[in-house]
């Protein structure tokens, strides 16, 4: 009964999320923070009968909003229902096997190699460096049988962080005919973005979600920043797959978030803050953690397995993600919460894990 | 830059959602009655923390209330960003020309071949019966050839409507490994839902959506009911497509509205008695109108083209649906508003085409 397309797919499998015992959950990356408070003001007062309507097919007044954030034209914008769906249109739209291979690092986002499956794309895995962190130069060597490159910047689950000039020289010696991605879930807790470069290269395309730094994981909005022409093949792909993506709802939340500077670079602050503290804690107790530019932190503690970590502080009613997955079966990833938050798994952690 | 399978598609039109000026909005199906009113309370009070966390995956308590309102069980639910994602799923998951072509009307919503070109789907359009009905003998005598099958009931955009027995009588004479799905986008209109028939055939899928009957075409959801192995295979494409389709206030919503069954039958036979009227009225002004078991109407004046009735309404601030597909060209599709509103379309009509 089922398509052949069907049969070589093995899903993603996201972080639990436990709709019943209260955990503390540091397994998917969500923000310890409400999302601003313009949204519950907003809320209040809707008029329902609005959703009676569509919703706006080519999301313009928020598209123009997120424009002037990041100082773009509104064509140079698309809205998907989270970036995991942007992420997905950009692999139909941009990758195909007949040109070369897809590159992404061997430790990523474990949805990359997922998407490619799907869409049924050739790929192959770019180790990581020494440091963990995403080694250009290993994409660079591997530039000619591509057929373009995918990374998270900073990289997830590993959260370490290339600097813009390293991805300025990246972009300037790889292929300027094939498309570069990356994945800036994770940029707002200490990175520079990438946007800043989309009038120099017309290849670049730059993913971006609501769910992290906006503190607005529940309501699936993402974005996409690139070349007007790259935009334009993003709304064909949508209007073959579904003409409205975002809800009113969605749309309406996602204007109020983006122009509330103020109140997020607050609470980013803290979690950047929350982030040092943590670190360096866990390094006093004995860790090994690697340098984060993420609301996560990847790290591990000699002689004890990733799993065991992850399965006994889920027994103490603390979530955080394992990935069971050679090469880097030793870490745990941990979401930064609040500093009460991880006070209290630093303390649960000294008991269990002496 | 572009992949090959960015350059076979044509995308889907959806009607237009002018943002600026105030038009009788009777081209894309929306009803006139606002969403039932347990929505605003929930809105008022609803605490945006929760949108920080990542909404349930799995739409677990959404998929329980739908289950119940059909008798059946929540493995045999569905719920997807409108039902156009769930249309989506369903071609990738059980359509695959190595078995055949997919069958579907000539004339019926015209995603569907849209979706066929987005996975490189071959199909095969089989002419309406005399009175514009869905043929389903003429599905049947392409059976051996086919991969599958797609229709709507009632189908768009004719409104047209084929009894339960008939549907039977096709499920039983096609192939049983074979997928059929029926597209009750308008099923609450009049028509009698194919849900009861899934205990007999396993090879059936039903799609639904919260946009018509439920008012809600803003939220954008939808919901598939099915066999529990078929609704195992749409969890496996949403997992490797986006693991969380919808969002955290739409589930609530739709929770909140699958449960008010009086406000929606009662806005529901408004617009039943509403589509009676209107059609007879234009039928007495000489119009065609094809039967109609949905909340539209097809309908036709003998010398004037439909696309001169589309842009002359829309003059005179009325929006309508013109398709400009031959075969089909005289027709314009008018979306059953409230009787005022078409009352007000009878008389701007009267003068337009005495």
């Amino acid at each position: 009964m089922f398509s052949e397309r069907l049969k070589r797919l093995t899903p993603y499998v996201p972080g639990e999320q436990p709709q019943d015992r209260e955990y503390l959950k540091l397994n998917t990356n969500e923000n310890p923070y409400p999302p601003c408070p313009g949204i519950a003001d907003l809320l209040r007062t809707f008029d329902t009968e609005r959703l009676r309507l569509y919703s706006d097919p080519v999301c313009g007044r928020l598209r123009e909003r997120i424009a002037r954030k990041h100082s773009l034209l509104k064509e140079q914008v698309f809205v998907s229902n989270g970036s995991d769906e942007a992420l997905s249109f950009c692999f139909y739209a941009f990758f195909d096997s007949l040109y070369g291979r897809l590159l992404f690092p061997e430790y990523t986002y474990s949805f990359y190699p997922v998407y490619c499956d799907f869409y049924g794309i050739t790929y192959e895995r770019i180790p990581l460096d020494r440091e963990f962190r995403v080694d250009l130069d290993g994409f660079l060597k591997k530039g000619d049988g591509s057929c373009g490159a995918i990374f998270a910047n900073p990289n997830a689950p590993t959260g370490t962080y290339l600097a813009l000039d390293r991805i300025v020289w990246f972009l300037e010696n790889y292929h300027r005919e094939k498309i570069v991605v990356i994945d800036e879930a994770y940029i707002d807790f200490g990175g520079e973005s990438a946007a800043a470069l989309l009038g120099q290269f017309q290849n670049l395309v730059i993913v971006r979600t609501f769910s992290k730094g906006m503190s607005l994981a529940g309501l699936r909005l993402g974005y996409t920043l690139t070349d007007k022409e790259l935009i334009k093949a993003l709304f064909t792909v949508k209007d073959s797959f579904n003409s409205y993506p975002a809800d009113t709802l969605s749309q309406l939340i996602g204007e109020i978030a983006i122009e509330d500077d103020l109140y997020y670079a607050k609470i980013r602050e803290k979690i950047i803050a929350t982030r040092e503290y943590f670190s360096s804690e866990l390094e006093r107790l004995g860790w090994f953690v690697l340098p984060s530019r993420a609301n996560f932190v990847f790290v591990s503690k000699e002689g004890i397995p990733g799993k065991d970590i992850y399965l006994k502080l889920k027994e103490k009613g603390i979530l955080v993600r394992h990935f069971d997955v050679e090469g880097i079966k030793d870490f745990v990833r941990i979401t930064i919460g609040t500093r009460d938050q991880m006070a209290r798994l630093l303390s649960v952690a000294t008991c269990l894990f002496p």
